[in-house]
C-alpha cells in the first residue's frame, strides 16, 4: 500500500511562479509515489482574511490554480477543510493533550511577539487565538487522514514535530496506536527563485510573476526584470543575471547553453534576452493559463469536485474520529 | 417568544445535595419562564478526565441525575456537546476573532499560573491547550444556540463577558447581527450549604452528602454530621448547628419552628436532631433516588434521549453555522 502524503494549501493569495516551482509542482509530483491528498485550508485563511468576498474568491482561485496545474481529482483526494467537520472536533480533542508550552514556542507566534516587543507593544498585541492555536488545527488536519508524510519547507518542520508530540501523547494515554505518527518530507532541492528585482520572488517584495498573466502583460512584466547597464555589444555574464537565472528554471540544458553562448558572445541586448525568457514562459504557462481560465469560469464545477472530494474525505475522517471517541469514552 | 436560557453541565463528578440546591434545582426551574436548553459538556470534561471508563460513566451518571431531578426532555432541549459537530467548527471560527489577551486574563487559567509560580514551576507547567482555550469553546456552546441568558455563579461572569466580546467582534466585522449577544443570569440568592463538617459542602473537603445514597448509608452519613459536645438535657442553639442549617434547606417553615423549639427546650440529644434531618432528606430524596436508579439502569434509554436531543439541537446549530459561513465567505 502506498504511503499517504498530505499537502495543505492556504488560500491567502494568488500563487506566483516561485510558488509553482517551489511548492505546487513538487506537491503534485507526490501523486506518482504516494496516496496523495490535498486540501484547501480555508479556516486557516480566516485568521487573516476577514473580508468575505476576498476569502471566497481566493478559495476558488487557489482551487482553480491547482486544478490547472494538473491536480487530478480522479486520482487524488482534493477537499476543502471547512467541508470536514470532524477536523474541528479533532482540533478540540487534541487541545486536551497539547501542552500550552508547545504553542508558546511555535515559530510563527514567537515571530509576532518579537515584532511586538520591538515596537514596544504588549507581547500579544493584535494576536488572535486563531494564530496562537493554528498548530493544533494543523495537527488535526494531518492526524485526521492517517498521514505518513507532509511535504514542508525547512521552516515548517516544527509543525510536524508538534503533530507528532500530540499524537504520541494520545497513543500513550489510551495505550493504543490510534493515530498515525507523521513525518516531514523536506524539500531539499529548493533553489532560490529570483523575482523581478533579483531578490527572492515574494509577494511582500512586490516582485512576482503570476503564471496566468495574459500574453501581453506577461511580456511587459518580463521586460521590467532588473539587469545591469551593459551595452548591446558587450559580452555578458549569464551567471550574474536574473533573466538567465529565471530562464534556467524552465529551459532544457541545450536551450540554456544556446542562451549562455549568446550572452558570452556579446552583441545581444537585454531586450533580446528578455524576449527569449518571455517566449519560454509563454510556452510553459500558456496551456496552464488556458486551463485556469476554463476552470475559474465554471465555479459550479469546482464546487462539485470539492463536494465529491469532501464525501470521500469524510469516509476517512468519520472513522478516525469514531476511533478516537470510542477510545476516550465519549 | 420566550427567551433562551442555556445551562452547561460538566460531567466531572457525581453531584451532591449542595449542587442540587445551588445549581440543578434553580437551573431546572428556568424551564418555567425560559426556552430552557441543557447540555452535557463532555469535551470540557476531557481536559481533566483522561480515563475513558470514568468519562463514560460520569456522563451517564450526570445525565441520569438531571433526568431524575425532573429534566423533561419533552419540554426542554437536552443534548451532549460531543454530538454537535457544529460546536467545534464554531470554536475554530471564533478563535479567529478572539484576542489572545482575553485568554491570558481568564480566571481559571490565571489561577493555575499563580499556583505554578508559587511552586516555583514554569508559568504554563501542566497546562494544556484545552484549559487555555476553554473559554472559546464555552463561547461556542453559548453563541451556537442564540442564547439570551446563561445562569452562572458570580465567579463565572467572565465567561459570558468573553462570549459577548467575541460575538460583538464578529457582528462588527460582518456588519450584521449574526450572533445573539448573551447575558449572565446571576444566581443571587445562593445560600451557603454546609457539609458534614460545617464548612461549605464541597468534594474537595470530602464533606458531601450524595442525594442518591441508599437509606441506610444516608442515615449513617447524617449521623456523622459534626455538632458540639452539649449533653442531652442542655438547651441548644439551632442557629449555630449544622444539622439545623441543613434541615432549614428542606423543611417547611412550621417544621423548622417545631425543630427549633425542641432545640431550645433542652432534653433533645444530637441523635434525635440528626434523625429528624435524616427523615426529611429521605422524604425529599427517596423519590429522586428511585428515579435515578431506574434511569441509570437503562443506558440505552439515556442514549436514545440524548440522540433525540442532538437531532433537535443540530437543527439549530447547523443553521447558525450556515449563517456564519455565508457571512464569512467560506
Amino acid at each position: 500500500m502506498k504511503k499517504i502524503a498530505l499537502t495543505g494549501i492556504k488560500p491567502t493569495g494568488t500563487p506566483h511562479i516561485g510558488n509553482y516551482l517551489g511548492a505546487i509542482k513538487p506537491a503534485l509530483e507526490l501523486a506518482k509515489n504516494y496516496d496523495a491528498r490535498y486540501f484547501i485550508a480555508d479556516y486557516h485563511a480566516l485568521n487573516s482574511i476577514k473580508d468575505p468576498k476576498s476569502l471566497n474568491e481566493l478559495t476558488y482561485e487557489i482551487a482553480a490554480t491547482w486544478l490547472a496545474f494538473g491536480l487530478n481529482t480522479k486520482e487524488v483526494l482534493f477537499y476543502k477543510q471547512s467541508d470536514i467537520p470532524e477536523i474541528f472536533e479533532l482540533s478540540v480533542f487534541l487541545s486536551a493533550f497539547t501542552a500550552k508550552g508547545l504553542m508558546n514556542r511555535a515559530h510563527a507566534y514567537k515571530a509576532v511577539v518579537a515584532a511586538n516587543k520591538e515596537n514596544n507593544k504588549d507581547d500579544d498585541f493584535n494576536i488572535n487565538m486563531g494564530l496562537f492555536t493554528y498548530p493544533v488545527l494543523m495537527a488535526a488536519d494531518i492526524l485526521m487522514f492517517d498521514t505518513n508524510v507532509v511535504p514542508v519547507g525547512k521552516d515548517q518542520k516544527q509543525h510536524i514535530e508538534i503533530a507528532v508530540d500530540i499524537a504520541q501523547a494520545i497513543n500513550y494515554n489510551y495505550k493504543k496506536e490510534i493515530l498515525t505518527i507523521p513525518e516531514p518530507l523536506i524539500n531539499q532541492t529548493m533553489e532560490l527563485i529570483p523575482g523581478l528585482d533579483g531578490r527572492k520572488m515574494s509577494k511582500s517584495y512586490n516582485n512576482v510573476i503570476s503564471p496566468f498573466l495574459p500574453t501581453k502583460k506577461l511580456r511587459k512584466l518580463v521586460m521590467k526584470i532588473k539587469t545591469n547597464s551593459q551595452g548591446i555589444e558587450e559580452a555578458k555574464n549569464p551567471d550574474e543575471c536574473n533573466v538567465f537565472a529565471l530562464y534556467k528554471l524552465f529551459a532544457s540544458k541545450s536551450e540554456q547553453n544556446d542562451l549562455r553562448k549568446r550572452y558570452e558572445a556579446g552583441g545581444m541586448g537585454w531586450g533580446n534576452a528578455k524576449q527569449t525568457l518571455f517566449e519560454k514562459l509563454e510556452e510553459v504557462f500558456a496551456p496552464y493559463r488556458e486551463n485556469y481560465n476554463t476552470i475559474i469560469n465554471d465555479k459550479a464545477e469546482i464546487d462539485r469536485m470539492l463536494r465529491e472530494g469532501a464525501l470521500k474525505a469524510r469516509e476517512i475522517s468519520s472513522k478516525t474520529m469514531q476511533r478516537l471517541r470510542n477510545s476516550a469514552g465519549l
